[in-house]
C-alpha cells in the first residue's frame, strides 16, 4: 500500500520476563515463539503489506544496535533511540516526524512490538481497511480487539456506532477508551459485547496527528515539527537529546485520545495475545498430560501445572505444583504462577545487591 | 601412633546429592563445607594421629584421579580402584590386605570419606583409644555416635555393660548391630539411652580380621592372602580385576559383623553426622529469619524454609515454601524438602532421556 508506513514502538523495560529478559534484554527481543524474537515476528508478520523499508522502529538509544541485529531487514537509518524513557505519546510524536520527512501524505501504524498473532492473514487485511479508512480522512483508527476472557490486564475501547464495513473490517466509532477494570467491570465488558481491548495500535496520517498534537499536546507537535524538519540521522540524534530530557513522560492515550474526538475503532478478529505475564506465554505452548508446559530440557515426576523455561540446562521436577521456574545463563526465578507478575518488587531487591547489576 | 592405619571407603554413587553430585562427581566430591571436599577433610581430621603415607582410600577405579586430586596428600600408591561395585565387605578385605602388605602388625581404621564430624580433636583422642584397645587383643572396636534425634536412616548399636574406660571414652560390649528402625522404635532406642548410631567406623588389628574373615567369609579371607601377597601396583590391580566380577555384593556388617563375637564399642561423644539428604546438609548451615538456608547467591522475597544451592548463579525465590532448588553446571533439582530423597526414582527417567548421561 503506497503511502503506508508503520512505526513500531519497541521500548520495554524487561521486567515482567525476568531472568529470561532484562533490562538489556527486553521483551521484545525474547525467541520463545519459533525461536524468534517477538520484534523479528512483529515485521515479518507487516509482510506484503508494508515493506521493511517503510517500517520505522523507536526504541531505547540503548537497544537500537541490538534492534537492528533482531529487525535486520529494516533499514538502519529508519531505527531510532530514545535518550530516555518518556511512555508513547513523545516516541509517536517522533515517529510522526519521521513519516512525514519521507512522505507528507504518509499514513502511519503505530505498532507495538511485544505481542503475539495469530491468523495473521485477518490483522493484514485489518490494518488495510484500517489504513484505507484514515487515508481518507482525518479520523484516528485503532484496534479493538474481540475480548476473550475478561481480561483485567488490558484497557479497553467502549465501541460505539458501527460505520461503514471495510473489505474484511466492521468499524465502529469509538466512544471512549476506560482504563484497566476490575475483574467484576470486565466480566461485565465481555458480556455486554461492545467493549474491545484497546491494543495500542493506531492508523493516521500524519497530517491527522499533527492536528491531533498541535491541540492537545503543543509541545510534542513541536518535537515532531523538529524531528520533521531534521536532516541528517546525527542532526535527529541532537534534537532528541536536546528535547527529550525535559520533556514529560506520557502515554498517548491520556496525551491525546482522551481529548480526541474522531476515534474510529477497527474491530480485530484476528488472535491477540499481549503475552504479559508467564502464564500466558505458557498459553502459547502444549501441556503435558499433568498439565506442564516445558520448554527446554525438562524432566518431571509427580508434578502438575507448572511453567519451566529451561534452556541450556535441565530442570528436573519432583512433586512440585503450579511454579514458575525460568533460568537465564546466570540466574534463575522460582515462584507460584498466581504470583509471577510481582517479580518486579523482587527485582528492586536484586538490583540492590553489590553485584546486582549482572542480573536484571 | 605406631601401627595405626586408616582405610577411608569412597566409594559412593552420587545419587542423593544430584545434580551437584553425580556419578562421576560422588558425595565425597562435594564441596560444600568449607569449600573442601568431604573426602579431604576425612583425610585432615586424621591429622596428628594418622598421617597420609598411612592413610589408605579404596574407591571405584573410575575415581581414582579424582580421589587422588582431592587427597592430594595421600601417596598415589595408597589409593586402590575396585573394579565394580560390592558394597563394603570386599573393599575391607582389600584394605586388611593392603596394610597387612605393609605392616603385619598394622591396627586397621575402616572409616568413610563422606560424614561430617564436629569436635575434631574428641574424635582424635576416641579413635586413639579404639586403637589402643584393639591393639591390645583381638577385639573388632566399632564406634557408637550418642544419637541426638530418633534417626530412622541409621544403623543402631545395642551396647551391652560397659567395660573400661580409656584416656576419654568409654567402652561397652557391642550386644547386637540392628537395621535401620522404624519411627517407634528409633523413639524408643533413643530413649533408652543403650542403643547407639552405627558410624560405620570398626578398628581392629589385620590379625584380627583375617581371622573374622577366615572364619565368616572364606572368599574375602582369599581375597585379603592375594591382595597382601601381591608386589607391584600392576600386580594388585590384577589380581583385583581378577576377582572381583565373581564376588558377592555384601556389606561388613551382613559379612562379619552379625557373626561375631568379640565386638566392643567406642562410645563416640562428638558431633557426627552422615549428611545423607539435602535437609541434612542445611543442618550445617544457618537460616535466615524465614528459615531458608541460602548456599551461593540466593535472594529472596516472601519464601520460607527452602534450601537453596546455588552456584555460579542468583537463585531469586518468591512466595514459595519448603522447596529443595539445587543447582549444577548443567542441571536444576527442584523438590518438597520432604521428597528430596526421592530423588533416585526421578534419576532412573532421567539417565533413560537420550541425551542422559550429560545429566546423572
Amino acid at each position: 500500500m503506497r503511502h503506508a508506513y508503520a512505526v513500531i514502538l519497541a521500548g520495554g523495560s524487561g521486567e515482567r520476563f525476568w531472568p529470561l529478559s532484562t533490562k538489556a534484554r527486553p521483551k521484545q527481543f525474547i525467541s520463545l515463539f519459533g525461536g524468534r524474537p517477538l520484534l523479528s515476528l512483529a515485521v515479518e508478520r507487516l509482510g506484503g503489506l508494508i515493506p521493511p523499508e517503510r517500517v520505522f522502529i523507536v526504541t531505547a538509544e540503548r537497544l537500537v544496535e541490538d534492534t537492528a541485529a533482531a529487525a535486520w531487514n529494516v533499514p538502519r537509518a529508519n531505527i531510532v533511540g530514545e535518550p530516555c524513557k518518556r511512555d508513547t505519546a513523545p516516541a509517536i510524536a517522533v515517529a510522526c516526524g519521521l513519516v512525514r520527512r519521507r512522505d507528507p501524505d504518509g499514513v502511519v501504524c503505530i505498532l507495538t512490538a511485544d505481542q503475539l498473532m495469530s491468523d495473521v492473514e485477518t490483522f493484514r487485511q485489518t490494518l488495510a481497511d484500517a489504513v484505507e479508512m484514515a487515508r481518507r480522512g482525518d479520523a484516528i483508527v485503532t484496534m479493538g480487539i474481540q475480548p476473550t476472557y475478561p481480561a483485567t490486564g488490558f484497557g479497553y475501547i467502549d465501541a460505539g456506532e458501527a460505520l461503514e464495513t471495510g473489505t474484511v473490517t466492521r468499524f465502529h466509532q469509538a466512544r471512549r477508551f476506560v482504563e484497566k477494570p476490575d475483574a467484576y467491570t470486565a466480566a461485565r465488558y465481555v458480556e455486554g459485547g461492545h467493549h474491545f481491548w484497546n491494543a495500542g495500535m493506531f492508523i493516521w496520517r500524519t497530517e491527522t496527528m499533527c492536528r491531533a498534537f498541535a491541540e492537545h499536546a503543543p509541545d510534542l507537535a513541536e518535537l515532531c515539527d523538529r524531528v520533521a524538519e531534521s536532516g541528517t540521522s546525527e542532526e535527529l540524534d541532537a534534537v532528541l537529546r536536546q528535547a527529550y530530557p525535559s520533556l514529560r513522560a506520557i502515554s498517548i492515550d491520556y496525551a491525546v485520545m482522551e481529548h480526541a474526538r474522531n476515534i474510529v475503532m477497527a474491530r480485530g478478529a484476528f488472535g491477540w495475545d499481549d503475552v504479559g505475564s508467564w502464564p500466558s506465554v505458557a498459553g502459547h505452548f502444549s501441556a503435558d498430560l499433568d498439565g506442564n508446559v516445558m520448554i527446554g530440557a525438562c524432566e518431571q515426576m509427580e508434578s502438575q501445572n507448572n511453567i519451566v523455561v529451561s534452556e541450556n540446562r535441565l530442570t528436573a521436577l519432583l512433586g512440585v505444583q503450579g511454579l514458575v521456574v525460568v533460568h537465564s545463563d546466570n540466574a534463575t526465578l522460582i515462584c507460584p504462577r498466581e504470583r509471577a507478575e510481582e517479580v518486579k518488587k523482587l527485582l528492586r531487591r536484586i538490583a540492590a545487591r553489590p553485584d546486582g547489576e549482572k542480573y536484571v
